[in-house]
């Protein structure tokens, strides 16, 4: 595994549903991030839903489930506060993400530092806080179960 | 059918994907108005694609398909900026009108005057500028395209 | 109207949840017959649950929704004992009737007179028993309400 | 892990899309067996669509997905000639193995064996033939690809 690359740091200007996370706060534990912009219609149809259920079905276990707004087009639209009523009114209660706005191009620092091709993008993060899976667009249940199922297992080998 | 009442007015700010309508400047037209709010879950997955397919299969007839952004909650995120976006990202190519915001309260001036309980609201207006079906909620498309066939099919009556 | 021909008559040996129907028994009444094969997946998935929710919208009418099991194909797999289970599995409570063998072809007599091209076929007659629709495949629900909304409001004119 | 039981042995009296298997053809590989009937609406609408990807997006494993015909009513609809039909037309090409009819009961010998209470039941069995998981009911998609990949990444350990 050591051919994995570490998760680049997240950049963020506000967190809902949570005090600030970053890598470090959730070091030791399985990370499925997701990657979304709340007036994209297949993060609000699919990758949210998803994420959703991933984080009820796996409540019982140490997996962390989090979004990150990355806002690339639309900025006057996908404001923070735009964001809050979005959460509240699609029900997202896992902890959600700011990611900073990009200076001076349109694309915010973090989705910048991951290379990510657009949204909805899903990425997880091992234990030992590597870049394990990033894919973008939908992203079948079956195989997603899978790779989180590997990630709790898997313990951190010691340096 | 003289039992229907004239559809109130609709007060409006904006309009997208069209220049301003009113039901003065539809009159002779059936109307089918669906009232939603861009952040309303049941909007945004049913009564939104409804309305885009009705919009594409009755295209050959004189029906008008018309939304109006009702925002009675969450003013701040749901502005006519957003909205714009939202239009955009969802492929929403009917006119949508913003209905003019209610002083003091929460409510829009054109949802006040239906009597409208929330969003999604399907509203069947007839040729004759009476208010036909006012629906809150999911509609069945079956019942949809049966109350729709009706209006187009009726010819106005000499007064 | 003059121009839509007379609907064939149905060929049957056996009838499902009701006592024996032909466009006799139906005259007057406007009729939406679905041709269906049990083991057909678009007849399962779509036609059938479609043809469920026309019958069950539209009780309050006078119009007949009734399915006929026209098997074309994996005759000794779909018989009538197999359909009897389907229907009980699928919770069908509308007529349906078994369209008679052909001879010695694989088509089934009524199939063979409407020239159906396959499963499922849904078909629209007329209080006057004239053939008004028929199409090969998935219907629109929001066409399919709007045909049968027609049907239901026409009177029979006078010979 | 040792508190698993022995998974049963299945009875089958016969076979599509394979040659007959059981517990020791397959033995040393992970075993995802739906117990299904071909005239079960949520066998249709989820179990075995369900299956079909689980095949699809495992076939780089080792992974052995199959299918149980474990017809405990309607027995004279659900034939092995009528699910012969059933399965080509459903595009399923995973094997499937028919129970063995019960006697005197309603009951096949397999779906006995296991104690199923009905249909669609999902069963794992592991590389070393024990029963791991038995779901009577829909299983969430996450949950199957998360319990189907722990058992691939299971070795045999030593007797």
């Amino acid at each position: 595994m050591s051919s994995h690359p570490v998760a680049p740091a997240w950049s963020t200007t506000q967190w809902f549903n949570s005090s600030p996370l970053s890598l470090e706060v959730l070091a030791g534990r399985p990370v499925a991030l997701f990657a979304f912009q709340m007036l994209c219609p297949g993060c609000v149809t699919h990758c949210l839903p998803q994420a959703k259920r991933l984080a009820a079905l796996f409540a019982g276990t140490d997996l962390a489930v989090v979004g990150l707004h990355t806002v690339f087009e639309h900025h006057d639209a996908m404001t923070p506060v735009a964001l809050k009523a979005f959460l509240h009114e699609y029900r997202i209660g896992f902890p959600v993400g700011v990611d900073e706005p990009g200076r001076p191009g349109p694309i915010p620092v973090t989705m910048e530092r991951y290379g990510m091709r657009g949204t909805p993008t899903a990425i997880l993060i091992d234990r030992a806080g590597r870049l394990r899976e990033q894919a973008f667009g939908a992203v079948d249940d079956l195989l997603l179960g899978a790779a989180v199922a590997r990630l709790i297992d898997e313990r951190v080998s010691p340096g």
